[in-house]
């Protein structure tokens, strides 16, 4: 016997999913503070009423992208290689950190105002920033196991803590060094990304070994290039 | 004959200055959004109408306050020793920018949204940290074409734009990661800078040669002792 699909749950279940990435699409767009649920319910040709039913309130919307951002973001660092490769290890870990970064924009653009809005987000965040600290430490210290990195342990920790502040804050320190406030046109956003990118590991290299440096200065050129 | 003195203006100058040095302290102490211009004709012991009859607003406060801040961060970066000592011009020149980073901390706690509100202060903003990265460079140059730094102009850039990010949102990152939101007593505070010092020498440090290394690292001491 065949179970019984219940349509209503799988209907529910999609238009949440779609106001979420309408909502995501929009923060990023226009900054969070900018953007209002009736907009949202505009955006996607639905009533308020509906949105309501779904989410009963903007910073709902918020917390359930926090979540997804979440579980985006906080994976384990990658464990194996030994030899040069290991170097790969720590461009992927930092790729992937990226790619969630840019994702989810709009949280960085808006941080201080975010967690200063709700403790919760604020301990979540501050468990996500200690977990990629220490899976920084790790790698790095995987590195200079296999004479890949010369860093004393207090370096190590001192990087890692950098890496977290200009990964964190690139974004707003590029949109207060732009000519005009919350100009983000699509393209310029991926260049944001990008000089993220080269900004953080212009952090990590001057520790590395001469071979592991090469390896990644051809790893980073894809996202200059 | 001796010249008439304006009993007048040297009382308003006065006030003036006494309004700055106590808006200052009290926007450092809670933040600039949680102060207004009642509590601090309150803590003078003066009449709002009193106060209003110097400043407008608080918006002016803020402005002139930033013109102090201008004044006092916005200074050449030392230029002289060629030997050794160059990496003392380098470590003078930061422990100046954090000293008027601390002295004006709430600036940085509330960029952001201090300069989303004024497109002048945005400027100014602009013109300072553009002029702090190019005596970074200069500074840095300095110390390559004397064999103290092992970088090239490409690493030299991505380092100076580093110390500037770094420098720039220490202060809100050490915030975001404090278990409580505002949690700011004053020891705490001399600690903050500390840190943030020790984190921008540790973008510098590992492009020194091992002389100058050391020489910073004795000068740095300071900081964290």
């Amino acid at each position: 016997m065949a179970e019984r699909v219940d349509g209503n749950a799988i209907r529910t279940q999609r238009t949440r999913t779609r106001v979420l990435a309408e909502s995501l699409r929009l923060f990023n767009e226009l900054g969070e503070a900018h953007v209002t649920t009736g907009m949202i319910a505009e955006s996607l040709g639905m009533s308020p009423g509906n949105l309501y039913y779904h989410f009963r309130n903007k910073d709902q919307i918020v917390g359930e992208l926090f979540a997804r951002f979440e579980e985006r973001i906080d994976v384990p660092p990658p464990v194996g290689a030994e030899g040069p490769e290991a170097i790969e290890d720590l461009w992927l870990y930092l790729h992937l950190m990226f790619e969630g970064i840019h994702e989810y924009r709009f949280l960085y653009r808006n941080l201080d105002d975010l967690v200063g809005r709700s403790r919760k987000l604020r301990e979540r965040f501050n468990r996500i920033a200690r977990r990629k600290r220490d899976a920084i430490v790790a790698l790095c210290e995987g590195l200079a196991g296999a004479g890949l990195m010369h860093a004393s342990p207090d370096e190590i920790r001192a990087l890692a803590q950098n890496v977290l502040v200009v990964s964190t804050y690139w974004l707003n320190y590029r949109a207060l060094r732009a000519s005009r406030p919350n100009a983000s046109p699509g393209g310029d956003e991926d260049r944001a990304l990008g000089e993220g990118a080269y900004q953080v590991m212009a952090l990590v290299a001057p520790y590395l070994a001469p071979e592991a440096r090469r390896h990644l200065d051809r790893l980073g050129r894809s996202y200059i290039e």
